[in-house]
């Protein structure tokens, strides 16, 4: 029998870290050593897999030792520094940061629409996307792959784990202060006030009662780091370089669950019935569409739950080809975690069929 | 001297009603008597119009006489029986609910689109529109006359409080439940269980820590009520029977402000500048678009404000004459109250005029 290859789990204390440990026991049978790897502050600590209680490695050039493919959730900057560590030692590395998602020589991968990308990693690194991109891809692919995707306009209502733990506390904390204060955030009931300056951090502005059309750093043209990312990003992992999008993101009072409302354009002629037809059967796709039952996506019947939802399915009324539709996805399990197990469940079969 | 109008609130009682009853108050002096009208159910309620108290009048036949202006804030099939009864009396009918706004021989007036058709009112009524409309209008008067307006596509993000009292009262009561209560809506802590069913009503599931894609009434081929009434109205008041329109329209944790992302796409050239320009000249519109400096429109900071906001302005990247935008309105004042008093300043200085 082959050998059973080694994981890593690097930035497993995180708030995604927690989910990639739930999900690697579920799959635990698949994998030889499972090795925790996190900051030198965290080294030491004890968390969970499943059953075993692992301890946690300060990460450093010999911890990657033995370790066949490793998951890496950590700031971009310290993915910078430590992926091509790691890959040098022949370790297939799939990262969550946005540091190598353009590179040409990385490939950025979502099983549902571009798996072959996988085998093909002159780095030794494949990208994992951003969460609202990703929410999006398993949709856009079945419905690309049946009617030719031309362009998107994408407007996304972000949950504050999109920002972990500090994004998903700061919203706690606003609502316990703001609790159920009758009136408060209406004329004459200042939140701002309410609230005060305090909680302004993370997102910028509060964020209880209130939307925040800023997500991630400024760039250029008074763009948002995230909504060049939905474009560029599916661009590259839909392979469609002229695709055209436009999109706008917004953190929204919700704790898990990045919903987006997208209006599409495609090559050919689109039905809702053939758009049902083909994403009941599209991998990685729930079709939750029966509006007069109150059956649509909503962030709080997403968490937890693997894949992509989609619902709110119309025939655009004034544009040719064109449908309007809601997708929902947790975001720290499509968004994140669940995206970098099934990329590595891809690499995993590769490497044990190579034996 | 002129002899001064008498003006009615008819729906006094109500979260509107209460806005109408404090801008009246502002521009007291313009008016004689001033009315309060409501539902049997309310007469003998005393409310205060500034320093008076007023005493709330049953809507009957007879309670129009001596009325010359009368704004109307009741629900659909309430306003379909009861304004052609005060129009018959020579009352000038504002009326906000839906049931007159596309009769051709009602004009759907807002003054920064179309003040001069509310002169032409054969049937003595005139229409306020939607909440959500109202908040877009302004800003794609200003720019529809630069540019020429020909497609956009909208995603709404709508106060509880769109929903009147019963909706703002629900969100309050689902947050005082949830509270800051850490981790309710992750994994493992089902919002749903936490709130239970009785937390369904009005939005259909629970509003608090989610967003729910679904505001008004199910309509034909999946639309909602309100989606097509973006389209319709705002087709009407510009004057674009032609305008090529995608909507959808979600509620979110919000107590008051309803915000929309646009993507719009214009007959002619346009730039962040120029638009800018058109803007910051424009009435109703104050331009809050300095985002590396976290100056954008906001809920929080729209709440009591007369007008709308727009921000977040940037050039399409992929297409051409088109924009990206946020827009931000309280959906009580410009979305209601104020729209109906702005429309009743038109009406009533024509009005003088004649005298």
């Amino acid at each position: 029998m082959a050998r059973k290859l080694n994981v890593a789990i690097v930035g497993a204390t995180g708030v995604v870290g927690s989910i990639m440990r739930r999900l690697i026991a579920k799959e635990r049978g698949n994998w030889g050593e499972v090795r925790l790897i996190a900051s030198a502050r965290s080294a030491g600590k004890q968390l969970e897999v499943g059953d075993e209680v692992l301890t946690v490695q300060a990460i450093g050039p010999d911890v990657f030792d033995g370790i066949d493919i490793a998951h890496f959730d950590l700031p971009d900057e310290v993915s910078a520094e430590w992926v091509p560590v790691a890959a040098a030692k022949g370790v297939v590395v799939i990262d969550k940061s946005a540091y190598f998602r353009m590179d040409p020589e990385v490939p950025l991968v979502c099983r549902e629409a571009n798996p072959g990308d996988a085998a093909n990693r002159p780095k030794g690194i494949i990208a994992n996307a951003n969460c609202t991109t990703l929410a999006l891809i398993p949709t856009l692919a079945a419905l690309n792959e049946r009617f030719g995707l031309v362009s998107m306009s994408v407007a996304s209502y972000q949950a504050a784990s999109g920002s972990g733990k500090e994004g998903l506390e700061a919203l706690y904390a606003q609502l316990q202060k703001v609790g159920g204060a009758e009136g408060v955030g209406t004329a004459g009931n200042d939140l701002r006030l309410v609230l005060g300056e305090e909680f302004n951090a993370p997102f910028g502005a509060p964020l209880a009662l209130n939307v925040v059309p800023k997500v991630g750093g400024w760039r250029e043209d008074g763009w948002t780091s995230e909504e060049l990312k939905v474009r560029n990003e599916s661009r590259k992992i839909l392979g469609l370089p002229d695709l055209k999008v436009a999109s706008t993101c917004v953190r929204v009072p919700v704790a898990v669950g990045h919903s987006q409302v997208v209006h599409a354009t495609f090559a050919s002629e689109v039905t809702v019935a053939e758009a049902h037809r083909v994403l009941a059967a599209a991998e990685g796709v729930d079709l939750v569409d029966d509006p007069e039952n109150m059956v649509f996506p909503m962030p709080i019947d997403s968490v937890g739950r693997g894949g992509t939802q989609v619902g709110r399915i119309r025939q655009s009324i004034d544009f040719p080809n064109s449908l309007e539709f809601f997708v929902v996805a947790d975001n720290l399990m499509k968004g994140a975690a669940l995206n970098s197990i099934e990329t590595a469940d891809l690499v995993r079969r590769e490497l044990e069929a190579q034996q």
